[in-house]
């Protein structure tokens, strides 16, 4: 079966400052509509803690994926974001998406 | 900030039926095309357990989301997936959804 590329991961912002992240990712979003194979890119704020955010993403293909962190404008955000992570971002797990409703 | 209703959880099948599961969870998501409320019903595989199967769901509300669940049809669906089940659900995690790209 052909497999759709998922990821579903989070990112801890310092105290206060997980709005401001989501908000930087929501712009990421925009970007990507741009980027080759991207069929989803949804940012989630946690239901019980403000400061973290989960990116859940589908891609037609891994490279495409990766492709994506090598684009200027990504980079730039990425570059933005950084300062307000607490820690490294946790390793998204990966997913093979079959397919559903909505995207 | 109006939020959509989030829900990531996984489902897990009992040794070989992660398929079976699979197939019935993409059966409901076409049930959920004529539900109010559903923007995403997303379907995967682990990339590390091919009887680990996640679901990621958004929802004009909490309460599009627990009226599904008395839809005949998906009840239905949910007395056949039963039976394929190692154990129970584990409780999904609930996000608030702010946006992003294809959903």
């Amino acid at each position: 079966m052909e497999h759709i590329f998922g990821l579903h991961g989070s990112l801890k912002a310092i105290e206060g400052k997980g709005s401001h992240l989501a908000g930087l990712l929501l712009k990421a979003s925009e970007v990507l509509a741009s980027v080759e194979g991207c069929r989803l890119y949804m940012i989630s704020i946690d239901a019980h803690d403000e400061d973290l955010i989960w990116v859940t993403e589908a891609w037609d293909s891994k490279e495409n994926h990766a492709a994506s962190l090598q684009d200027e404008r990504i980079r730039s955000i990425i570059g933005e974001a950084m300062p307000l992570l607490d820690g490294m971002p946790k390793g998204g797990k990966s997913l093979k998406v079959l397919g559903g409703l909505g995207f």
